[in-house]
């Protein structure tokens, strides 16, 4: 890149939340086999329409924006073990990165009402922005 | 949501950009197992650090900002296909949606210098930009 004071930035729009029994920061687990809490998704009226063809049973992968994260942090303990050695932000799955994306592979439980739908184990605060939903991640295993 | 006019919006900087003999978009497959090409990730110098600890060999997950998508677009035909029934953008991997984010599940092939590494099979347009790397994807299949 010629001159990173030049690069284009972009601006994100959330299109829902996240309603969750998470209301602390220290209750959240690492990653949502730790225990993590089913959780309710609500879209923005604006937004609802993108839903369609959306069913109960589906597996989609929510995006979220860490909106408690620390976007200066370039390396990190693994897990917060200070005893793992420092990596970099990339190699790891800590939510402090400079742009705090977060990626959940949750099935959907049960849709209550146009724009509202519960999942299951969301290991995110409540109150989380919700940035994106796909069916699923292109490439391979 | 109790009002869509208040929602707050972030400011995404890129991370880096891809580099990649897919020219023009529609030289892009639908899906990297369509025949996508190996492609080149520059990482800007300021966020170089981040890339500690990530080896040739490694899998991870590249999100992608996909410049060139409809930001205005809720339902689409999935693949594009005219024929098959409208679907809202977030039950598809359409990269048409309200933040066109990409996910991609590539291999690490060769690290040529510090912040730039080659990757297996990426199926979009050379200047794309790179928002974030992760090792993996929470959740369980």
């Amino acid at each position: 890149m010629a001159d990173a004071n030049n690069v284009e930035q972009y601006l994100l729009r959330p299109i829902g939340i996240v309603r969750s029994s998470l209301k602390r920061l220290e209750d959240c687990p690492k990653q949502n086999q730790d225990g993590a809490a089913d959780a309710w998704v609500e879209i923005d009226p604006t937004f609802t329409e993108g839903l369609e063809c959306l069913t109960p049973g589906c597996k989609v992968i929510l995006i979220t924006w860490l909106h408690k994260a620390c976007r200066n942090v370039l390396r990190v303990h693994p897990r917060g073990n200070p005893d793992a050695p420092l990596c970099g932000v990339f190699a790891t799955r800590s939510p402090d990165r400079p742009n705090p994306l977060g990626l959940h592979r949750v099935e959907v439980l049960e849709i209550k009402e146009k724009g509202l739908f519960r999942i299951r184990a969301l290991e995110v605060l409540d109150g989380t922005p919700v940035i994106d939903i796909k069916p699923g991640i292109s490439g391979s295993d």
